[in-house]
């Protein structure tokens, strides 16, 4: 049996590294083999484009070419991570996937969600993650976060209406397909937004004991 | 007045270095003012995919995930390089451009024209070559002049038959729309290959005294 395929998303100082914890534990609990990973990022070429991606000295990189490295790193990450594990009936769960493709390139930058969703169709196929759960949070309160973490890379330094955009296109594709997506208000301390996030997987059968 | 966009296109060891130089001399020599550029590269993110993409501590880069580099640098490209030029009327010469993702990841690489052809478009819009100018070689031939200087890097360490492959998708496109492409033989030496472009280049036009 193939395993489930759960990524975590959200803009900056929603919460994930911390979430992505307590998930992965709890879906352990459950008695699920999980495989964690996360985008950009996951596998050796992911790692490099990820440091490139991240650079503040390239800030001048369009928006077509961030959007094509963002799937480059993809398509390898999900031929030698995603797809194996899958296979080998893991549940894999990633911090940030094809929806940060849309928020970012698509809402933040502009590109629009036709141009994106042409280059997922062309890279996953009919592959698409079995639940994204997207942490919510305002973009003022989440880059306070940030800003406290002292993380500062080139994309934290977008302009603020960048960050609104990006949450909205989160928000819009969220309300779009709730069966497939679980919002969770991410504005509540880590312990409070950590036991909505289980609350909703239960109320979807996927904390189960695993038989 | 836009200018004019010519590529160089070749397997290994057809002389594509030499024969830009001739190229760009001539063309100059013609009265027009010219872009000499190359991919991948061309670009500061050009430049850090090309060592990505050449680096052979990464052999399992997947199909899917090259390509997306390959044109992620070209966007880039195009914006940085490739259409200001033109739209300031000069005429660009790229040592290879989209002809070579045909050739290497369409024909090479197995991938197929239709797949390259996808992002082509989503990349390129309607942008193609004015005139594209193959230098045609066996690549037994091709690859014992690479061998002769010494390069080894990733791609040139493929199998012949990736090779044959590669210069079977040059021909292919060349034969299919012979009045955008030039074909040349590039088997002899240098300065008789150097004749037969600039001879190409003049029976169409391409080496009239600009006014």
């Amino acid at each position: 049996m193939t395993g489930r395929f759960l990524t975590l998303e959200g803009i900056e100082g929603a919460g994930k590294t911390t979430q992505m914890e307590t998930l992965v534990a709890a879906l352990e609990a459950a008695g699920h083999r999980v495989c964690a990973t996360r985008e950009p990022g996951g596998t050796g070429l992911g790692e490099r484009l990820r440091g490139l991606l991240l650079d503040p000295d390239l800030p001048q990189m369009i928006p077509e070419a961030e959007l094509l490295l963002m799937f480059a790193a993809r398509a390898q990450h999900l031929a030698e991570v995603i797809r194996p594990a899958l296979d080998a009936g893991q549940w894999v769960v990633s911090d940030r996937f094809t929806d940060a493709s849309f928020a970012y390139q698509g809402g933040g930058r502009g590109l629009g969600d036709t141009r994106v969703a042409a280059v997922e169709d062309w890279v996953q196929g009919d592959l698409r993650p079995d639940l994204v759960i997207l942490l919510d949070i305002d973009p003022t309160t989440g880059l306070e976060r940030a800003v406290q973490r002292g993380r500062r890379d080139r994309i934290e330094r977008e302009a603020m209406d960048f960050f609104e955009r990006a949450r909205a296109a989160y928000r819009r594709r969220a309300n779009a397909e709730p069966q497939r997506y679980l919002m969770v208000d991410a504005s509540a301390d880590a312990a409070t937004v950590g036991q909505r996030m289980l609350d909703g997987l239960r109320s979807r059968g996927l904390l189960e004991a695993s038989t």
